[in-house]
């Protein structure tokens, strides 16, 4: 169907160079997981010249992981404050009787790396081309800002929504998903949530999850002249993670789900971190590794858990020296499980018929191998789709970037989706 | 043949209660490669209260590393000052006739590594049945002041030696050899040397190389969840460490020298170090490995060099990845060339005679599989030997210890013998 007056008038009032601004003044804050106050803070300032209501808190880490469904966290929050924000704006009239959509993005990012091994700098927010350069520009600040001058679009133009609006700017989800979950704990809870995180704008209604683990591979250290009589924990490792690749070969071999099933390595089992060691000529007598593993639609996380210890424990059985040194094994990073609402879900056709409207093309359905913050809002009871601007296959690495057309496009769908929802 | 009055005499005035006392007090100051400097001063002080000749300088690290022969540093000494320190007794009647011996120590230690990993302190010096723990307590400070203690007997006794007796406490051995090497350049020479490395009382006249590595392997970061698409450092690493294993084992499958054909692994191919990643859910971008390779007795150490680098290239030209993101290859730290005297050279016979008049028993003779700066004394000229306290298989480990006796024993041991050689 065509756009109505009021999508188009709204779609008008769209402040799209406020939008690239705001996003680049943004993607300049380096708001790595952990340290992301100062980015609240900035933003929180920036809803209320919006003249969104805003909620910045602190919040209570220390209480929050007492929770039994404390969705895990990686990065030493002692010295830093955990800051949560969210900016909402509500007809006066619908606050009993309108419906609540949320807009959900994290504001942290994973760490830059090395910078050599950026063309462009890592928080300068470079525009070249038509595309926005930096840690952060897909993963997703876009897609966050997108939201929040949706809101603004609606908020500027003189029709009055039914119900509300809600962009929740979240901290920590990169090693678990902190902010939403004190988010959702604090109140701010909605019918139906667009979770901005970068699809190309193609429509996610299924995730699988990720939980991150830590293993310390005992050796045995000796000096590197007699160093049979050591036990090198490097060596030891070479089994582990054969068998750990074995173990994600397995875990790939039959995924009949209609999403999950089409990509090319559904759960990935990754190991990211490895260090061993602390001179040349020592035997290493321990080595940690750390890394993450898939959990598929429909398995519990509990379950994927139990068979990574049992594989691990089954390498150890057939080893003398492991048997006796066992692997400890923790689950301490981010632990996110798989989520999904159900392919013909309102939600789902709303978004299509949007997009549909404004391109003329529909967006298509994928899975995404990867887990966000879309499993406590859908696990928490309130239906979510991820959908946003960006190239999830350049997050997490050198020249991160995202295309400015497609944040612009992201926030329109954006207004028209709410629109259609509110109504 | 029985012991002379001389000898017997000089044996009485050995101050072993002044020689543990030391021994443990030195043990007490944490002198870790690169942080030698208040040892030195310690000791150096202790020399002159003894009564020696005492030479403590500023080493000029940087001038030095200039010298084509320069034998290799791992550690950062940009902040911290080297400190030479050679102490010296000569009879005045002899300076130009008598023979000069040498004895050479390293004051420097490996880092104690994990605290949890020791039941004793390793800077406790404590002294538990006869034993004393601590790091550095074999490797090598027992047998620094037990040839300190043997000088400072020969220097309280009444019989006046003919030459001269010298005490080099070396810093930066662990890593090279920069205290030996800084020593030899500033004129401290001898006749013939002995280095109190921890052999338990045989004796070393051949000692294999060492040549510490540092090799960089190339990776491309991704996403964990789209890890196909990105190449992980640590995979590529698994053959690379597999290689080095079978290297190790060519290198080591038909050794024919009559002492170190005789060790279970005369030339060890150690990986001490290796680190890899930033982040769990990123593909490891890079990953870098640290180790020491063995020279062979009479094998040079640009051979094993070559060998080492042509393994890796023929490794990397079957992975095209390899190929096109070459390995970086480092020979950053010591340099350990091997050495030997003949196996019928008179020090060793002098030694041999000594220990058999003091014990009834012969030491054995026995080649080693480290480096020292035994190839320093030896490539330059000085005919050496390792003979001292404690045992090398304990190095490096947490617990290490050296027992009192055995101290005692080799002070004695160093006495008869610098008699004999001095006569």
């Amino acid at each position: 169907m065509p756009l109505s007056l009021m999508e188009q008038n709204v779609l008008s009032v769209l402040d799209e160079q406020g939008l690239i601004g705001a996003f680049r003044d943004l993607a300049r804050i380096p708001s790595i997981t952990g340290q992301e106050s100062v980015a609240q803070n900035w933003l929180a300032q920036h809803m209320q010249r919006i003249g969104l209501d805003v909620d910045l808190w602190t919040i209570d880490v220390a209480e929050l992981q007492k929770h039994p469904r404390f969705p895990g966290m990686e990065v030493d929050r002692s010295d830093n404050e955990a800051v949560g924000l969210v900016g909402t704006w509500q007809s006066e009239a619908h606050i009993l009787t309108g419906k609540r959509l949320v807009f959900n993005g994290h504001i942290d990012v994973v760490p830059e790396g090395d910078h050599a091994n950026w063309y462009h700098d890592p928080w300068g927010a470079e525009l070249v081309d038509g595309r926005i350069y930096g840690r952060g520009a897909c993963d997703m600040k876009s897609g966050l800002l997108a939201a929040l001058y949706a809101v603004k679009a609606m908020r500027d133009s003189d029709f009055p929504i039914k119900g509300s609006l809600m962009v929740q700017s979240v901290i920590g989800e990169e090693d678990g998903g902190l902010g939403t979950f004190a988010s959702l704990l604090r109140g701010h809870s909605g019918d139906a949530a667009i979770v901005c995180e970068p699809t190309q704008l193609q429509l996610i209604p299924a995730q699988a999850g990720a939980l991150t683990f830590a293993v310390r591979v005992h050796g045995k250290s000796a000096h590197a002249c007699v160093r049979l009589e050591g036990v090198s924990a490097v060596e030891k490792y070479l089994d582990i993670h054969r068998t750990l690749l074995q173990l994600e070969r397995e875990r790939n071999s039959e995924v009949e789900h209609p999403l999950l099933g089409k990509l090319p390595l559904p759960y990935p089992l990754n190991i990211g971190r490895v260090h061993a060691g602390n001179w040349s000529s020592s035997v290493p007598e321990e080595l940690i590794f750390e890394g993450r593993i898939g959990v598929a639609m429909g398995e519990s996380s509990d379950a994927v858990r139990h068979q990574f210890e049992c594989t691990l424990a089954n390498l150890a059985e057939a080893d003398p020296w492991l048997r006796d040194h066992p692997l400890e094994i923790k689950w301490s990073g981010g632990q996110f499980e798989s989520a999904e609402i159900p392919l013909d879900h309102p939600l789902i056709t709303l978004c299509q018929q949007s997009m549909f409207d404004l391109t003329g093309h529909k967006p298509e359905l994928e899975g995404a191998p990867y887990g966000s913050d879309l499993r406590l809002l859908v696990n928490g009871g309130i239906p979510a789709i991820l959908f946003g601007p960006g190239d999830v296959r350049v997050a997490h690495k050198p020249d991160e970037h995202v295309d400015v057309a497609e944040v612009i496009l992201a926030a329109r769908a954006y207004i028209v989706f709410a629109l259609r929802f509110l109504l």
